[in-house]
């Protein structure tokens, strides 16, 4: 199902480069390499997973819903309309700035609600009711994880070419869309690299699980700059996939992603979002729960709003 | 020369993605395309010329000297470093942060000196002297020029498969190294692109020159945040080059340097130093001075201090 959706992204998506730089070496004690998806169509990747859902309903589908902090939205609005189908997403009235602005610039109608009071689920499920629309979901969907896996795909023969073929692979996670798909890529094609989810504090539903053995939940819904990964649980999909092939889930403070946002700008010159940039967090300075001599990162997404960026870069006294 | 430059340079320079977006799009009024070099290693095109010059002076070399405000700097450090030999800089005391961190971190021996008060030529050539090095000038050098002319066989390549033949090409121009590279190899390989620099407000000796049809200079020396490109006048060698090849120039302000640093934020999530942007700045602030249904863009650099990208940030109510 990956190379499938591979096949129908090839040209619709971007393959983003691996970068590197010696004071990310430094910092983390081994060599860095960062698969750079905010430099993806819409600013993550999750361009991938929208095209590869939405191309495989093909031309039945009267329409696409989604539920979406803004990048899963972006994906979907953008594949929604190359194929000429409407496209309706539902979104928390606190979601970025860029994110709500992205989304209505790629034609789609946005729904917004209250992330503390109302059921997201029940109103997205009776709008695609009533107006005969395809539901879309973030993660647990298989199209969804396939298209995401294509990370993976590009990340196998990218990381051989850099000569490495043992090393872990960090990646920012929420429901486990990305981390599940590329897992089950570097399975197929570079069985040397081990797969970790890594989450915001307070936010680490897939690490508790992956260490309990089952599915456990975020006491918390709301109130973390990392809104990308915020999601109560992991999938009922992705989650079997991450306990038989990922390797124990990194946990980050808040603080430790805005720094490496900071980090990320003044050694790769790449925008990267709090949520995008957790997994470069990890490999930064959480150093010592990571195994190898080079560590490959993903970095999720960059759609962030100029005031959180302005505070990211704040934070550290080397990005003068 | 180019093409012996890109075989030197294939493995230690990047192939920077042609990157674009709708929003930028939207704004220019026509199709924009951005050659990333801010992604380059040592973040900038620099270390192209760096390697190319580096390179092509072999074994003999006792070692090299440069002078540049940072982004040269650390082109021919890294160079320098990668083929054993002893790298001294000549760098001004109000040089950005990041840069001057960049050029020691590359192992570099730095010597600051006054923009104001001293004879930055004097200083290097006495040092040269004394201890026998080569001096690896930042622009007026054909390996140099043939270096930063690789960008111009990528862009020929990728232009072409993202469908553009016909289209203005907007340098960011200082002494003119990258744009009369650029105009060669576009020349050879695809003469639909048609070169044009673009300078900042009171720094614009290359737009002069062109329109007088002999080398003219600037008044100022210093007093632009866009401390890239603000040379005295265009080169020797680079300027007969230019005015055989290139399109009349263009000129912007600092505060459209600044805005167009912000779109690439929102819009490519890519970190662009003022110089950097001032191509950019062009293509979306100066569409009536453009020609063609898409604009081609090269966003030269990404080293800015955080102060400065933060104040950019700022500039525009867009990226909230």
């Amino acid at each position: 199902m990956i190379e499938a959706a591979a096949s129908r992204l090839a040209g619709h998506v971007r393959e983003t480069p691996l970068l590197s730089a010696p004071g990310l070496d430094r910092i983390a004690g081994r060599r860095v390499l960062v698969k750079a998806e905010c430099l993806q169509h819409t600013g993550s990747f999750k361009a991938r997973g929208g095209w590869a859902a939405v191309s495989a309903r093909g031309a039945g589908a009267r329409g696409v819903i989604a539920l979406s902090s803004g990048n899963h939205a972006q994906g979907v609005a953008r594949a929604a309309a190359a194929f000429g189908l409407p496209a309706v997403i539902v979104m928390p009235t606190d979601a970025p700035g860029p994110k709500i602005d992205g989304t209505r610039a790629l034609g789609a109608e946005l729904v917004l609600y209250d992330r503390a009071t109302e059921d997201r689920e029940a109103l997205a499920a009776g709008i695609a009711a009533a107006r005969g629309l395809t539901l879309i979901r973030p993660f647990d969907d298989p199209q969804v994880i396939a298209g995401q896996g294509t990370v993976g795909l590009e990340l196998a023969a990218q990381a051989a070419a850099a000569g490495v073929t043992d090393a872990d692979v960090l990646i920012p996670c929420g429901g486990g869309g990305l981390t599940a798909g590329v897992a089950l890529a570097l399975e197929a094609r570079a069985p040397g690299l081990r797969v970790r989810p890594v989450e915001p504090e307070g936010f680490d539903d897939t690490a508790r699980s992956l260490a309990a053995g089952r599915i456990v939940a975020n006491d918390a819904r709301a109130g973390s700059l990392c809104d990308a990964i915020l999601t109560p649980s992991p999938g009922r999909i992705t989650f079997p996939v991450m306990a038989r092939l990922c390797g124990p889930g990194l946990v980050v403070t808040e603080g430790e992603a805005l720094r490496a946002m900071a980090a990320a700008f003044t050694q790769l010159r790449i925008v990267l979002e709090p949520g995008g940039a957790v997994a470069l967090a990890a490999a930064l300075f959480r150093a010592e729960a990571v195994t190898g001599d080079a560590v490959i990162v993903i970095g999720s997404g960059g759609n962030v709003a100029a005031e959180t960026f302005r505070m990211a870069l704040g934070q550290d006294g080397e990005a003068r």
